[in-house]
């Protein structure tokens, strides 16, 4: 069973995770052309930003794409156009999304029964409404369709392994009780620079201007701070554990954005009123350091309770959770098999080359099943 | 493309994993075979232990296989008469070797050549020579064959996603720079109990022998003791990472076991001497300890330089390795993309419940690629 002879990737998106997931490809496309028994041939054929695009009507691979995009005068394919075309090309399609775009995600059902496999870290897709959940995994082959394959490896913890993990935790009939973790990057950065597990640290909003200034932040801090995105991850991996979480706005999520500041018109406002709720803040790390405990922000699925969770806990300070560095995620799961010492998965859970590698990563298993 | 209506089952091994896993399969075949989109039907064909087998010529499913193979007076079939079994199946096969024979591991090539996939935890055929390792993959699909499909995550950290892991790191074009990590169950107990983080901690032969009493070491412990199941895993990896070992002796392996001791003629012997080396050990704990640091036992793979090595080194109290608990194994991958931080992978790497759920999470990727 040698891999196909030639497989066609459409990529939407250029920016940070893309640029580095079109290098990763060329990398992967080279290897595979060059495989003594069985070569395969990956070829670029649509490419787009949200303003550009490139792309032959009679399917020629791309090159030198990053050039040619930037003199392209070529607006982008409508997502039905765009079904249209990677439907009718001369073989089997990948379609990767290295986009956050919700108008995308919601098109992925239409994407996936028409044959066209999916690869993605966007995490709109698997967070969304339970509905578009549903007819994603009712349209794929791996779920309950017969349509192309769709992988999100990337979509919680960049490119570490969770996703894949929890799925064969499933497959294999483990039973899940707790998934816990630091699911951001940010918010990593935020609270093991905040409180140490050896003490010192600095001032709360401090500690965010300088996550900011290092590009560790959305361009407003506002969106890493009001737990949404951290609450997306965890709708994702508690869906993956069977429960029906509707939405990332169905269970409680902490937001650390003092009420006092919801209104504020700016991130520049919101950063240069953030020092007045220092004290808050303070007060919190004192009562950890109390207990010989350290404060993190953290999401949970308690999978027998059915119950779903974003915000600041306690930990002692012994705790892999509180022993975090940098900006590292960590993801433990607690299952019947594991019994108390889980499963532990840590390392960066954001960047643009390791996110990309989950999407690559997603791509190689793609390959091999559309022999 | 619904997944195959039929594949047929083989397995050799009914021991400590070889049982969990023909729960974990019986709970599998359950849930395939009510999808209801595609049912896949699991068909058990072959079962035997190094004594007794079950089969029927036709290829009938077996059932109340646990009393059966009690009753059975059938002997096992030797391998190349499984092969023209297994060949002649009127469907798909996978055989599962669930035993950590070489005899076994040696007849892979056969199986993947004629078609026949295969999922094993057994290390002996991916860590003896390299010939071997070179023939497998030769014949495999998932190598540069277009023979059988070949799995085998629980060959190191049982069910943890180690080999996966480094697979994806491998394809996606990271660079490996270290894998370092406790890939022992039994040293992992060892020295966390002998040197734990916080202090205290008994006599190394005290150790070994509650680690005895607990099951949680070989019949005879000496078997732990000289590192080769650990330079078992460490080639694994390294031959994964790129690197040509020629076998688990052609690099440094540190072996616990005294010179001294070496000619003892049984483990209880050894057991009763070993008091007698103590002193050594607690000369290295101190040693250590007056660093600030304590001694674990690890492997690790330099891959730029091309070294692998196994043994006793000491780590500050605050590392990863040194925080570990109980009998979990942990494994660190440095890489280009993952920096300074690696990325771990942590939990219990050993028990016939998380080594055959490794074992069935790969047939049920074997599954997906036999469609």
């Amino acid at each position: 069973m040698p891999l196909p002879r030639q497989v066609f990737i459409a990529v939407i998106g250029a920016g940070g995770v893309g640029k580095c997931f079109l290098s990763q490809l060329h990398h992967l496309a080279t290897k595979l052309s060059q495989s003594p028994a069985a070569p395969t041939y990956l070829s670029l054929i649509y490419l787009s930003t949200s303003k550009k695009a490139l792309y032959h009507n009679d399917y020629k691979s791309l090159s030198n794409w990053e050039s040619e995009l930037q003199a392209s005068s070529t607006t982008p394919l409508s997502l039905t156009q765009l079904a249209e075309y990677l439907i009718k090309a001369p073989g089997k399609v990948v379609l990767v999304d290295n986009t956050s775009n919700q108008e995308v995600a919601d098109s992925y059902p239409q994407f996936l029964k028409q044959g066209v496999s999916l690869v993605t870290p966007n995490k709109k897709a698997f967070s969304g409404s339970y509905g578009l959940w549903q007819d994603i995994f009712a349209a794929a082959s791996n779920g309950n369709g017969s349509g192309g394959w769709v992988f999100h490896e990337s979509s919680v913890g960049a490119g570490l392994p969770v996703i894949s993990t929890l799925k064969d935790l499933v497959e294999t009939g483990d039973e899940v009780q707790k998934i816990e973790g630091v699911f951001s990057g940010t918010m990593s950065f935020l609270f093991n620079s905040f409180q140490p597990v050896n003490g010192g640290g600095g001032k709360f909003s401090a500690e965010v201007k300088t996550a900011k200034d290092k590009g560790f932040t959305e361009p407003d801090p506002r969106d890493d701070l009001n737990g949404l995105d951290v609450a997306r991850k965890l709708t994702i991996l508690a869906r993956l554990a069977g429960l029906k979480v509707e939405s990332p706005t169905s269970f409680p999520v902490q937001s650390l954005i003092p009420k006092e500041l919801e209104s504020c018109s700016s991130g520049d406002e919101f950063l240069s009123k953030l020092p007045e709720f220092d004290g808050q803040m303070d007060k919190l790390k004192a009562d950890a350091e109390k207990e010989g405990k350290v404060v993190r922000f953290v999401g949970s699925v308690d999978v027998p309770k059915g119950q779903v969770k974003v915000g600041l806990e306690k930990f002692d300070k012994s705790h892999p959770i509180a022993a975090l560095k940098g900006s590292d995620n960590i993801i433990a799961f607690y299952t019947k098999r594991y019994g108390d010492n889980p499963l532990i998965i840590q390392g960066a859970g954001a960047g643009g080359e390791v996110t990309a590698m989950g999407v690559t990563g997603d791509l190689v298993k793609v390959l091999r099943l559309l022999q």
